[in-house]
C-alpha cells in the first residue's frame, strides 16, 4: 500500500529519534523550563530574527490554536477565519468551547483570505450588538495546499494593523509552505508581519509538537498559566525542545519539507499528464485530483488517501498527502497504479 | 415623529402596568416560586395543551436563548441555525460564550430553515473531528418577518426527531407570527412539535419577559440552577408572572399582536401601492421596503426606523416595525409622508 | 405575618412606580442609549465625584457580579473572595461558569476580608502552576451584615494596588451599609478606593436593577458587548435609568436605607433585651439572632424569616431582614410575639 | 546531585523507548484509531476485568482531569475534591476554565476524602441557588502520598452511588498506590468502585500518557469529540498505545512502581532513623521529612527536591520523590549526605 493519507502517519525522522534517545536517561527539570527548550527557542528566535519573541512549545495544532486564541482575546472578541480554516471545522468547536465566535468567510478554492473579506466583517461588526472581531486566523499552507506570497501577507498584515486586528498564522504545514516552488516568504517575514504563528513539527518530522512564536510582547503575559490551564504543558517538556533542536539546527526541517513538496509536485505533474484535473493547483504537499468515481474502489486497494468532496455526479475529489517519508519510488508506483485504472 | 424603529420602544400595555401596580405593595416570595408565576405557568400549560411542560420566565430573549441552549447541550454539541438567526448575529456571541458552535446555513430572504439544509449539516458532521449538531434553532416570526406554516414545522420536527436533534423555537415575536394573515399554527402545535420554545413578552405588551416553555421533560432537570447561574433569575420573579397572566388570561396578548400585524400589513399594502417594492413580502409586524437612497434623509425627519441593508447602488432596504401601540393614524400619516417624498 | 425573609419581597417604592408610570407610554430608544439612563448615570457620576466613571445599569446582582468579573479578567486570572461572599455560594457557580476560579478565604463572622488574607493568597499563587489572583471581591454590607470602615477600605485598596489586584465591591446592600450607625464611608470614597462597584437597587426600593460604576477607565472597553453577550442588556433599558433617577435625585435612596437599618437596629436591640444573643452584631438591615430550636415552629407562625445555620445542638441562628417597607409597628409586633415565645 | 524533585524527570523506561523505536518507521492510522491503541485498551480492559470500559489515552494528567470532568458534567454541576487535590491547585484553574466549581473540603494530612465530608457538601447544596455536586474527585496515591484501602474506597463508592455522585479517581500515581506496603486494592476493585479513573504513565515509566478508563457506559458518549475539542487527541495517537502495551503486558508497570516505592520507603525509614520526623507517614513514592531550616542550603547542594511548606519557624517540610530510576545507591548516598548535615 502506498501511503498518501496524511503527513503524520509515521513516527519521527530517525535523527529526531536519535536525539530523544540520547537524552532519555538524563534527569531534566520539567514543564519546559529546561535547557533543551531554551536552546530550541533561541534557535527559533535567531532564525526568525525576532529576539523579542516568546517561543512556547505545544503538543499539537488544535491545542496551539485554541490556547493562543483564548490567551489573546477578551470574551467579547471574535476570530475572522476562512470557511475552510482548520479551526472552523476539524477542531470540534475548540475555539467556541473557549468562548469565542468564529466569523467564517468564503474564499477561493485555495483557501486564502483577502483584506476585502476582512474589511467587510469589520464594517458589519461596528454594531455593538455583535462580537468585536479581534484576530484574523490564516494557515500557511492552507487546508487545500495554498501558500501566501509575501505581498499577500503584507497586505493582510497592514489591513489587520489598521483595524486593530491581530494576525495569527497556523503553521502546521509551514515547512511545506516555505518550500513551495514560487514561495517568496521567509521566517523573518512571517515573524514581522504576524503577531503570533507556529512552526509545525508533527507534520514535518517530529514525533509531536508545534513551536508557537508569539512575536507581539503584549500577548506574552500569562501564557504559561493559560497553557497549563488548557492541558498544554507537557510534564517532560524537554522532549519538545530536543526535537525542535534536532529538526532546526542543521536545516533538517526544510530538507524534510522539500522532500514532501517535491514528491507531491512530481505526483501532481504525473497525474495531470495522465489527464486527471485538479480541484486546485497546489504548490505544496497536499494535492487534490478529481477522479472518476469508479477509481475509488481501485484506489482503496493500492493506497491510503482521503475522499475530499464530490466534484460532480460521476467524479470525486480525493486528497493525496506526501511527507518526508515519501520516496520517488512511492510516487512512481502510485502513478503507474493510477495509469492502470483508466 | 412616527415610531417604526422597533416593537419595544414603549413601556408596557396599560393593563400590564395596572396589574403590576395592583401587586406592588404585597409581600411575595422571591425567585419565581410565587403564586403569580404559578398562575401564569398553569395558564400557559393549558393554552399549549402541554401539562408536562416546565414554564420558566426569563427577562429577555438573548438570555432565554443562551440559557436554554447551555442547559440542553453537552460541550461537544452544536446548534444549526439560519444565517439570519438572532443568535448568530445580534447576541454578541452569547451562544459561543456558553461554549457552543453555531453552524449557520443560508436561507431564502424570509429566513426560514428547511429540512434539506439541516440534513446536509448532519451528514457532514458525522466526522467525529467536528462538533455534533444537537439543536436546531428557528425563530417564528423570523428576523425578516417570515412565519412557518404548520406543514413546514411538522417537516422540521420530523427531520429533527429522526436525526436526534432538538427543535428550539425563538418566539420573541411569536404573537405576531400566530396573528399573521395565513398562519395555520397554534400554540398546541408548537408545543407538540418543538422541544422548547418561548412566548415573547418584551415585544408584545410586557414591560419585559419571555415565557420559556420546555415541553421535553428530559430537558427540565437542573434548569433553575443554570438559570440562576446565568443571571436569569429575577429576585422579584413574580413581576414576570403578573405580566404574563395579565397578557394571556383574556386574550390581550393576541389582541395586541393582531394590532401590530394589521398596522404593518396596512402599511406594507400602502407602500406597495405607492410603488415601493419589498425585500421580502412579510406577513407580520416587520416590513422591509426598498427605498431610493434620497428618501433616507427625508425619512429621518418623519419617523424612526432602521436601515437594513443596501439593495443596490441607489436603493436601500429599510425596516419599519409596528407594535401594539401603532395606530391607524400613525400608518396613514406615514403613508402620506412617504407619498410626499416621491 | 411579619415579613422578615428578605429585603426584596415587595415591588418598588411608590415614587419609583410613579416614575415608571409617567414614562410608560413614551417612545424611547432601546438598550440603555436613552436620556433617562444618561440622566441617572450623570447623577451617579456626580454623587461619586467620579466624572470618568462608566455607569452600566444591570438587572440583578448575580448578573452584575459575573459580567463584571468576566469583563475584567483574563482566562488565567482568579478572584479572591471571603468564603461567605455571595459569588462563592449563592450564585450557582456563575463566576466559574464564566471560567474563573474563586479562591475563598475564611473571615471573621462579620464576613469582612483583610489585607493579610489577600497577601497570603498572592504569595502562594506566585507559583505559575496556579491561577493568578487578579480581583478582590468584597461586599458592603457583607452577607452577615458587616460594614467596612473607611480605614479598612483604604487598607484593602492599598493592598490591592500594590499587588496588581482590582478591587470590586458588591453593593447589593450598599444603601444600608452607608446608613449604618458608625459608618464613615461615602460614595466618593468608594469610587476612589475601588475599581468598580455597584449601587444596589433591587434591595432598596427599585423594582429591579443595580448601577454598576466602573471607575477604572481601562476596564470600560468593550463592556456593552459583553453585557449584551451575557444577557444583561435590557431591551427597554430606560426602565432602569428611570428608577435610579427616582431613587437618587432627592435622597430617596438613603432615606429608604435608613428606614431599613433603623428598623433592624431597633429589632436587634429589642431582641438582645429579651436575652437573645446574636451570631454577629450587625449594624445594618440583616440581623442574626440565636434562638432555641423550639422557637422555630412558633416563628413560622408569626413571620417569614430564614434559618441561617445551627448554633449548637439546641439553638439555631435565624436571619431577619428589614426593608424600606418595614414599619415600627412591624418591629414592635415582632418583639412582642417573640417575647411571648419564651 | 541526587534526583528527588519528582517522578517525571527522566524520559521513559528503556523498554518503552525500544517499543517506540520499533514502530517508528511504520505507517499507522492517526488519532488513536490504530491497532496499538486497541491492543493496549484490550489489555487494560482485561486487567481491570471491565469489558465494558472505554479506554482513552490522554497525553497528561491535567488534560485527563479536565476533559473527563467537562465531558461528564452538566453546566450547573460541580466537583467535590479534597483541598489538597491536584485539580484544586496545581492545574491553574483548568476545571473552572471548563465552567465548573470545585467545592474543596479539608482533609487529614494524608489528603484522603471521607464520606462524611461529601455528605456535608451534598446537604448544603440542596439549596438550588448553589451548584449541584455531581462528581467526587480523589487521587490515589494522594498528593501527600496517601493511599486508599479497599474498605475506604468501597465506602466512598457507596456514598457516591447513594447520592447520585460520580466517583472519579486521578491515578497519576496509581502504580505506586497499588504497590504500597499494605495496599489491598486491585485494578478490578477500582474499575468496579469508580465511574472513571486513570492509570498514570507519565510518572511511571512512559514518555508521556495516561490511560483513562471510563467504566460507566453512560459516560462514554461523545468522548472522542470532546477530547478533540480540548486538544487531547494526539495526531500520532499510537505512540500512547505502544507505550502502554510495553508497560503493561509483562508487568513492567508494577515492577517500576515497586522500585519507586521501595526506594522511598527505604529512604523514609533511614531518615526516621536519623531522627527526622515526617509531616505524614507516606506508604508511597513521595515522602515529606521535616528538616531544620539550616539544612535547606545544604540540601540544595546534594540533591533536587521541593520545599513543601513551613513546619514551624525553624523547620520546613520538604518533599523527596523517587521514581523507577532511583537506585539503592542513590538512597544510600542521600542518607549519608543528610546524616552529615546534622
Amino acid at each position: 500500500m502506498y501511503q498518501f493519507r496524511n503527513d503524520y502517519s509515521v513516527g519521527c525522522h530517525p535523527k529526531v529519534l536519535e536525539a530523544l534517545t540520547a537524552v532519555n536517561a538524563e534527569s531534566v527539570i520539567g514543564y519546559g523550563a529546561d535547557r533543551y527548550c531554551k536552546e530550541a527557542a533561541d534557535l527559533i528566535r535567531a532564525m526568525c530574527q525576532a529576539p523579542q519573541a516568546d517561543v512556547q512549545f505545544m503538543i499539537g495544532g488544535t491545542q496551539a490554536n485554541f490556547t493562543a486564541i483564548a490567551a489573546f482575546l477578551r470574551p467579547w472578541e471574535s476570530v475572522i477565519a476562512p470557511a475552510s480554516g482548520h479551526i472552523n471545522g476539524h477542531e470540534a468547536g475548540a475555539v467556541e468551547a473557549a468562548g469565542h465566535k468564529i466569523i467564517s468567510v468564503p474564499t477561493a478554492a485555495n483557501g486564502k483570505l483577502t483584506p476585502a473579506a476582512i474589511l467587510s466583517v469589520v464594517e458589519e461588526c461596528k454594531d455593538e450588538h455583535l462580537t468585536k472581531p479581534r484576530l484574523v486566523y490564516i494557515s500557511n499552507a492552507t487546508e487545500t495546499g495554498g501558500v501566501y506570497f509575501k505581498g499577500e501577507l503584507e497586505a493582510l498584515s497592514q489591513c489587520c494593523r489598521r483595524n486593530g486586528l491581530l494576525l495569527f498564522l497556523d503553521g502546521a504545514r509551514l515547512g511545506c509552505a516555505l518550500s513551495a516552488p514560487h514561495n517568496d516568504l521567509t521566517l523573518p517575514d512571517i515573524a514581522s508581519l504576524t503577531d503570533a504563528f507556529y512552526i509545525g513539527g508533527t507534520k514535518n518530522g517530529a514525533m509531536m509538537g508545534e513551536a508557537l512564536v508569539i512575536t507581539d510582547p503584549t500577548l506574552q503575559e500569562g501564557f504559561f498559566r493559560i497553557k497549563k490551564q488548557r492541558g498544554a504543558v507537557l510534564a517532560k517538556g524537554w522532549l519538545l525542545g530536543v526535537q525542535f533542536t534536532a529538526l532546526l539546527k542543521d536545516g533538517l526541517y526544510f530538507k524534510l519539507a522539500r522532500q514532501a513538496v517535491d514528491m507531491a509536485q512530481y505526483l501532481q505533474g504525473g497525474l495531470k499528464n495522465l489527464g486527471l484535473p485538479m480541484m486546485v493547483d497546489s504548490p505544496t504537499n497536499q494535492i487534490f485530483p478529481i477522479v472518476p468515481n469508479d477509481f475509488l474502489p481501485k484506489l482503496d486497494e493500492v493506497c491510503t488517501y482521503e475522499t475530499w468532496c464530490k466534484a460532480d455526479e460521476s467524479h470525486t475529489v480525493v486528497r493525496f498527502v506526501t511527507s518526508f517519508a515519501t520516496t520517488l519510488s512511492d510516487a512512481d508506483g502510485m502513478l503507474k497504479a493510477i495509469k492502470a485504472m483508466s
